[in-house]
């Protein structure tokens, strides 16, 4: 099957709108701060949410909305987490409300989301007076200006769209995204919305959005904090009128494989995006005795503040990863383990047999300096493997961190 | 029980003699990098490990010189920490023959500890060049020298004697330690000697170490990196004549309060002197609903990055430590979650049952201004609390760690 990115992101599906504005949440005058998203038909709906015990108020809300795996709409602000808060849930059902009122929907059918600073009150003011206007610019070519009203730290922007084919019909997937700090892999890392035509039964949208995250979304770890606030949703709306998915065959591979691809290329960028980040990291990991272990491990290295500020200096510091590997509760056996870094510019080996091996210390210099690294760790015990996404850990991480309220 | 800071650090108890000096393993000339601690009698003798699976070389020559439970001396290099290299087990096992061979003792009763850069071979040479150097050095005012020869990016010094009675005896406990980076709650997080002139049984001797280190080394975090070599071990010569305390009676109870304080001293100090960091951060979680809760909650808060950043940005972004409790895994209801900031320049709630409350933002970063600031976290479901130590995350640790080997 082929995957063709295509323009449009969250718009490319047929039957989507999205629009993104500023309304006031946020006191940087420019800043893009509220988005809706809105398909003119119903969907079919699943979602993933942080599992942190302090939960915002608006996962609270959404997952009560979803409760029957439908809905119509979304509506996210930046500039303000709205958790915390002793009124939170009262301003997130009435954030539902009100993009219902205006688009003449139920607003069990909203899904709503909040990102930014937490414990500090939400106002409802700006989404009222500016909800009409929101509802006003909802457009077929809103999917960038939906994205940005959703950034807060971040600084790429995180949109996608690709087309693919089930049964002879053009099928197609979009998803926007916020990511930057407070990312952990413990699902859910972020907020990411994400629409489709394609039709399946809500109960394998569901099932594939579950197995998806697992592989991509909850394999990036920016700074280890998981957040009070994040989800990953899936609106799909059927408009494609392929023959329903509604069995596990291929035509529901061939979905999963799409929404694979959306995900994987979310998770990269967020992990890529992370703040102050200059470099994106990928752990990848063979030979573990099986794929949950090997899932452990990864994320253990990717996770490491040590390993994380060695990448930032370009540093081929190849014992933190062992360090890293030994200390994540994972099974290995230390002399089994051989470490490579890969990059744009060169492949090298620094480690073999759990022991350090010559290497041309300027060439590793060489190769760590690419913006992209690959560190591949082969345990040669079994054939468990996985992949994790994260960044380096850099001068700007700390900036950015030490006064984000201001 | 009165117990008294004295002067003197592991040389203080009757009959230990130590010494530090630079033999060539490091290549700065003038630092210290090889220590020796030496009692004029055989000593009952205990351990604790670093729990990560990659372990150093010394860990396991250690572990097998401790089976017995007795030892009579330490050598520990800094510069090095040889592990993950080919050779390290016979090297490790070199450096105790030759300091047995030194000092006329059996190599079965000789601690081995490295600590430094990991997967380098480290090479005998200089050990063997300067061993006798090292044992002529020997004296009881030599704990200075041995605690600057085991430091590596450690800025403070890291010593400290007390003195207690026991049925009319004077007894003495001293302990030196190193411990910057690669620190992380998950024994053993850092190097330390203690030395004692008290009597007290081996599996008593054994028994209180593990006890303190659970509430003091183990609640220590830097940066959430367990490292390969860590351990602190304990000597006890007997000479202060006490009568040896082999049942948990009152002296069991006094030695265990002194260990503590001499422990507590020096997990505190290992905080403050973490990589790059400018300030203590002590988070105190009372009312959970046991100790075990309560000490997850309060690591999970000294370790997460986000609060790290905030607390060296001065910023009272406690909505961060909120989220730091709720994804710790330990059992907490947010809606009863209180939270002050104290220093030295005042106390300043923030945060009540779970939600912001209003409070003034200049004086908070006045609060968070001090160079030891306490987290209080009132969780009021039940009686646990527990106490753990880390630091703020700052530009110098990025800069530390980015290029640590060079």
């Amino acid at each position: 099957m082929e995957i063709k990115n295509i323009d449009g992101g969250i718009c490319a599906p047929k039957g989507f709108k999205a629009a993104g504005i500023h309304s006031g949440i946020t006191k940087k005058p420019d800043k893009k701060d509220l988005a809706l998203i809105y398909s003119e038909k119903i969907c079919g709906a699943a979602g993933v949410y942080t599992k942190n015990k302090v939960k915002a108020a608006p996962i609270i809300v959404t997952k009560a909305n979803l409760e029957d795996n439908t809905a119509q709409a979304v509506i996210c602000n930046s500039g303000n987490a709205n958790a915390c808060t002793s009124d939170g849930t009262r301003v997130a059902r009435k954030m539902c409300e009100l993009a219902a009122l205006e688009l003449g929907i139920s607003s069990c059918d909203v899904i709503v989301a909040s990102t930014g600073v937490i414990g500090q009150p939400l106002s409802i003011a700006p989404v009222e007076k500016s909800i009409k206007a929101l509802a006003g610019a909802l457009s077929e070519n809103g999917s960038g200006d939906a994205s940005s009203a959703i950034m807060t730290t971040d600084i790429l922007q995180k949109q996608i769209a690709v087309s693919f084919n089930i049964g002879g019909k053009e099928c197609r997937i979009g998803a926007i995204a916020k990511g930057s700090g407070m990312i952990h892999p413990n699902m859910g890392t972020m907020l990411s919305f994400i629409t489709t035509d394609t039709a399946i039964s809500k109960v394998l949208l569901d099932k594939a959005l579950k197995a998806v995250t697992e592989e991509t979304f909850n394999m990036v770890c920016v700074d280890g904090d998981t957040s009070t606030n994040d989800m990953a949703v899936i609106l799909a709306n059927g408009l494609a009128e392929n023959s329903i998915i509604d069995t596990e065959n291929e035509d529901y591979n061939a979905f999963l494989k799409a929404l694979m691809h959306v995900c994987k290329y979310i998770a990269r960028i967020m992990a890529k995006d992370g703040e102050g980040a200059t470099k994106l990291i990928e752990c990848s990991v063979s030979g573990a005795i099986d794929d949950e272990n090997a899932k452990i491990l990864a994320k253990s290295v990717i996770k490491s503040s040590l390993v994380k500020a060695a990448m930032f200096g370009a540093d081929a510091n190849w014992g933190r990863i062992l360090c890293a590997l030994g200390y994540s509760g994972a099974e290995l056996d230390p002399k089994n383990v051989n470490v490579t870094f890969v990059s744009e510019f060169g492949s090298i080996e620094v480690c073999k047999n759990g022991s350090g091996i010559y290497f041309d210390e300027s060439k590793a210099s060489g190769v760590l300096s690419a913006n992209e690294i690959e560190i591949k760790v082969n345990l040669h015990s079994a054939q468990g493997k996985a992949v994790a996404w994260g960044c380096d850990l850099t001068y700007d991480y700390v900036k950015i961190n030490g006064d984000y309220r201001s």
